[in-house]
C-alpha cells in the first residue's frame, strides 16, 4: 500500500474510561514516546524506561522533572516499533484511575513534548502505518461499542481480518479481469477479444453472485451492530415502564456489579438471545403518557418510522379506549406485538384474550418469556443469519459494496451494448475502487504495477 | 505484623473506568490467577502465560476454551508474588475498553474459577499481605478521588509512607516509654521509679507537642481532601449560574478534552490555586430561584450550616429586596463574600459599591480574579498550611490522633495524682493502640516481644 507520511508528532491520551477506578492508562505514541516516558519516570532500583525491554512492565513513580515532585505510583511499559498497536513506539503508563492523577500525568506528558491525540488517532495511525486495514480499524470501535456478546463476536472476527479476507477474494478476481482486459487493449493484434469478453462476463457474473451473498447477511450485521429499534407503546398505566424495567433488570445484573458503571450508558439496550433491542426512550414510555394524545398523530407516525418493532400494550381489565383505537390504526401493517397486560385482574384467565394478543401479567411474572420468543421470531422473519462467520455490519461497507455491484452490472450492460472494451474497463476499475474503499487499500500504482509485471506478454 | 489468612480464593474485577474507551483492564489476583489466565489466552506464536516472564506483556487473544470462540484481542501480563499490587500472583488483561468485551472476559474469568472482587478488595489484600499499611491503603482511594493536584500530591506522599514515617517516630518513643515502665514494674527493687517518672513525663510532653503539630495541619488536609463547601446565594437572575459556569469553564478545559469524561462527575468542584471548592448544588443555584423564598428560613439555615463559605450575589442595578435583606440577615457572622454584580449596567462605575462588596461584571469579565483572591484569603484565614510535606487528610486518622493525645494527657494526670505506675502504663498502652489504629499495625505479641527482648536486664 502507499506510504503516507501523516504521523505528525508524538500523541498522548487517556486510554481508559474516566470514572474513578483502580487503574487508568495514559498512552503515548510516536518517535518521542520513549524519550518522554524516560524523562518523567523513576524506578526505585534506578532502571530506566530506555534500558527496559520492549513489553516489560516496570514499577516506579511519575515525577515532574522540573518540580521534582511525585505525581503517582505507576507501572510503565514501552512497546517498540513495529510491535505495538500503532506500529510506532508506544509507552503506556498504568496509574491510579482517578481523574486528577490521569489528567496530571497527561498534562506532564504533553508539557514534555507530546500533543493531545485526536479521537481515534491511535487506531488511525495503526491504519496509516499499514498494520490494519480500514475494516479492522472500524472493528475496534465496534468492539468498544458492542451491544451484546453476539455483536462483539462479529466485530472481533472483523478485527481479525475475516471480512478483509472475503473482500480480498473479490479483489483478486477483479485484478485478474482487469489484467486480461489490459492485454486485450494493449495487444489488439492478438485478436483475443472474444475470449476476453467471455472470460470477463463469466468472472463478473461470479463476482456479482458473491457480492449478493455478502449483502444478504449485511442486514443481520446491521441488526447486531445497531440493534432492533423497538418502541413500547400504550396508554398511561398499562405497564410499559414495568415491562421496560423487567427487561433492564435481567440485563443489568452483571454490569451493575462492576463499580463505576453508569446506568445511562446502556439502559436503552436489552439483549435477547444475543440480539440487541434498542428501546426508544420516548416521553410515552418514560412518563407513561399517551404518545398520540401528547405529541399528535403526525409525530407519532414519524416516531414509528424510526422503529423496527412496536410492542403495543393494553390493560386487559379495561375497555379499549378511543386513544388506543387510534394507535392501533397507526400500527396496522407494522411489525407489532400485541400485549394484553394485567391478566391477574381477570377472574377467568385468558378467556378474553385471543391471538394476536399475548396474555401477560408483570405482577405474576407471566407472559414475558412468550414475548421474548415472539420478539426473536419477528427478527428472524427478517434476514438474520446466525450461521455466517463474517458479517458486514457497517453501513459504509454496505454502500460501497452496493456501488461495486452497480459498477459490475454497468460493465455487463456496456458489454451487451457492444461498446469498446476500454469502456468496460472503466466500469470494472470503478468496481475495484469501490471495493477497495472498504479496506482503504488504494487503487494506485500497485495495481498498475501488478498488472504489468505479471501479465505483459514479453514486452 | 500478624499473619492473617484471609485471602480467600482468587478474585477478579474490571479495574478501569467503565466508559467506552480504548483500553479496559480485567485484574485477577490469587493463587489460581495464572492458571486461569493461561487457560483462556492464546498467543499467535504459541507462547503461554505460564511460560511468560513476570511483568512481561504478551499479545494474543482471549478464547473461551469451551466454545473455542475468540472474545477479544488483548495484551496480558502476570505479576508473580510478592512483586505485585496485592503481593499475590496477579494477572492483568488489557482488552478493548467497551462494556461488552470487559464484561464478557470478566464472566469467563469467573467461570474459570475466580470470584468477583468486593470493592477495595485488591487494596485490602495488599494491606493484609503486609505490603502497605492502612494509611497507604487509604491513600489509594484518596489518589483516585483527589479533587485537585495539591490534594493528589499529599495523597501520593501518604501512599509513599510519609505519614507512616511520621507516625513511626511517635511509635518508637511510645514503645521506649513503655519499655522503661515495664522495667520499673518488673524490677521495683532497682528503685529507678523517680528517674522513670521524669523520663516518662518528658517523653510524653514531647509526644504531645508532636501530635499537636500534626493535628494543626490536619484541618488543611481535610480541606485538600474534601474541599471548601461553598454556596453561591442570591435572588433569581443576579448572575449565580453565570458565575458557576465561569468557574467551571476555567476548570473543565483539560478534562473535557479527554474523550469519555462525564461532566457530572466533577462539575461541582472548582480548583483555585490547588484548593478544591465544592459548590453546593442547590435549587437556588441551578434554578435561579430564591432559596429563602422557596425552601424557607429554617431549611436555608440548615443548608448554611453545611457550608464553609458563602458567596452572596446581588444585582447592583436594583435596590436591595426584602428577600435579600432576609438572606443577608442569615449570613451575619458567617464566612461570606459579598458580590455586587452587573457593574456594566452602572453609568458611573463602582460609585455605589463600597467594601465589603466586591464589584463584578460577568459580561465584562471583571471582578472574577478579585473574588478568587478573596476566596483563597478566606481559606488561609483558617489553618491551611502550604508548607507541610505530609498531611493528615482522613477524619479517621484525626480521630485516632485525638484519642492518642487524650490518652497521653490522661497519663500525665495519672502521674500527677501519684497513682501507681501500672495505671500510667495502661494510659500509654491505650495511646499506642490508638496510634497504631491509624496504620493498622497490631498492638500484639510483637511489642511485648520487643520490650522483653531489648530491655530485660539479664534475666
Amino acid at each position: 500500500m502507499e506510504v503516507l507520511l501523516v504521523n505528525e508528532g508524538t500523541i498522548a491520551a487517556v486510554a481508559t474510561g474516566m470514572g474513578g477506578a483502580g487503574i487508568g492508562i495514559i498512552r503515548i505514541s510516536g518517535n518521542k514516546a520513549i524519550e518522554i516516558g524516560n524523562n518523567i519516570f523513576i524506578n526505585p532500583k534506578g532502571k530506566t524506561l530506555e534500558a527496559a525491554k520492549s513489553h516489560e512492565l516496570l514499577y516506579g513513580r511519575i515525577v515532574d522533572p522540573i518540580t521534582n515532585k511525585d505525581i503517582d505510583e505507576v507501572l510503565i511499559s514501552k512497546m517498540k516499533t513495529p510491535h505495538s498497536y500503532t506500529a510506532e513506539d508506544i509507552v503506556e503508563i498504568n496509574c491510579h484511575g482517578g481523574i486528577v492523577p490521569m489528567r496530571k500525568i497527561l498534562k506532564l506528558v504533553i508539557k514534555s513534548g507530546a500533543r493531545l491525540a485526536e479521537p481515534g488517532e491511535f487506531t488511525k495511525r495503526a491504519f496509516l502505518n499499514g498494520r490494519i486495514d480500514l475494516t479492522q480499524a472500524e472493528a475496534v470501535m465496534d468492539i468498544i461499542n458492542a451491544k451484546t456478546e453476539k455483536s462483539l463476536e462479529y466485530s472481533v472476527a472483523q478485527l481479525e481480518g475475516r471480512l478483509s479476507e472475503k473482500l480480498e477474494e473479490l479483489d483478486v478476481i477483479l485484478v485478474a479481469v482487469l489484467s486480461h482486459m489490459e492485454v486485450n487493449i494493449d495487444y489488439p493484434e492478438y485478436d483475443i477479444e472474444e475470449i476476453t469478453y467471455e472470460f470477463i462476463h463469466a468472472e463478473i457474473t461470479k463476482l456479482l453472485k458473491k457480492i449478493k451473498e455478502i449483502l444478504i447477511v449485511a442486514e443481520t450485521g446491521k441488526i447486531y451492530r445497531e440493534g432492533i429499534t423497538t418502541a413500547i407503546l400504550g396508554e398511561p398505566n398499562v405497564g410499559k415502564s414495568s415491562l421496560l424495567n423487567t427487561f433492564l433488570m435481567e440485563n443489568k445484573a452483571i454490569v451493575t456489579d462492576v463499580p463505576g458503571t453508569t446506568r445511562d450508558m446502556i439502559e436503552e439496550y436489552i439483549n435477547i438471545e444475543g440480539i440487541p433491542f434498542k428501546i426508544i426512550d420516548t416521553a410515552g414510555i418514560r412518563e407513561t403518557d399517551n404518545v398520540v394524545e401528547k405529541i399528535g398523530v403526525e409525530k407519532s407516525k414519524a416516531l414509528l418510522n424510526q422503529t423496527n418493532l412496536v410492542i403495543f400494550m393494553r390493560d386487559i381489565s379495561k375497555e379499549i379506549s378511543p386513544g388506543e383505537k387510534e394507535l392501533l390504526e397507526l400500527l396496522k401493517n407494522r411489525k407489532t406485538i400485541y400485549i394484553a397486560n394485567k391478566t391477574d385482574t381477570l377472574s377467568e384467565k385468558d378467556c378474553k384474550i385471543s391471538a394476536p394478543w399475548i396474555p401477560m401479567s408483570l405482577i405474576e411474572e407471566s407472559g414475558i418469556e412468550i414475548l421474548k420468543k415472539k420478539m426473536i421470531e419477528m427478527v428472524y422473519e427478517g434476514t438474520v443469519n446466525q450461521e455466517a462467520d463474517y458479517l458486514i455490519t457497517n453501513t459504509r461497507h454496505i454502500q460501497l459494496l452496493e456501488e461495486t455491484k452497480k459498477s459490475l452490472e454497468n460493465a455487463i450492460v456496456t458489454m451487451k451494448s457492444q461498446m469498446p472494451i476500454e469502456l468496460v474497463s472503466i466500469d470494472i476499475m470503478e468496481a475495484l475502487e469501490s471495493l477497495r474503499g472498504i479496506t482503504g487499500k488504494a487503487v494506485g500504482m500497485d495495481i498498475i504495477d501488478q498488472i504489468f509485471k505479471n501479465f505483459c506478454i514479453g514486452k
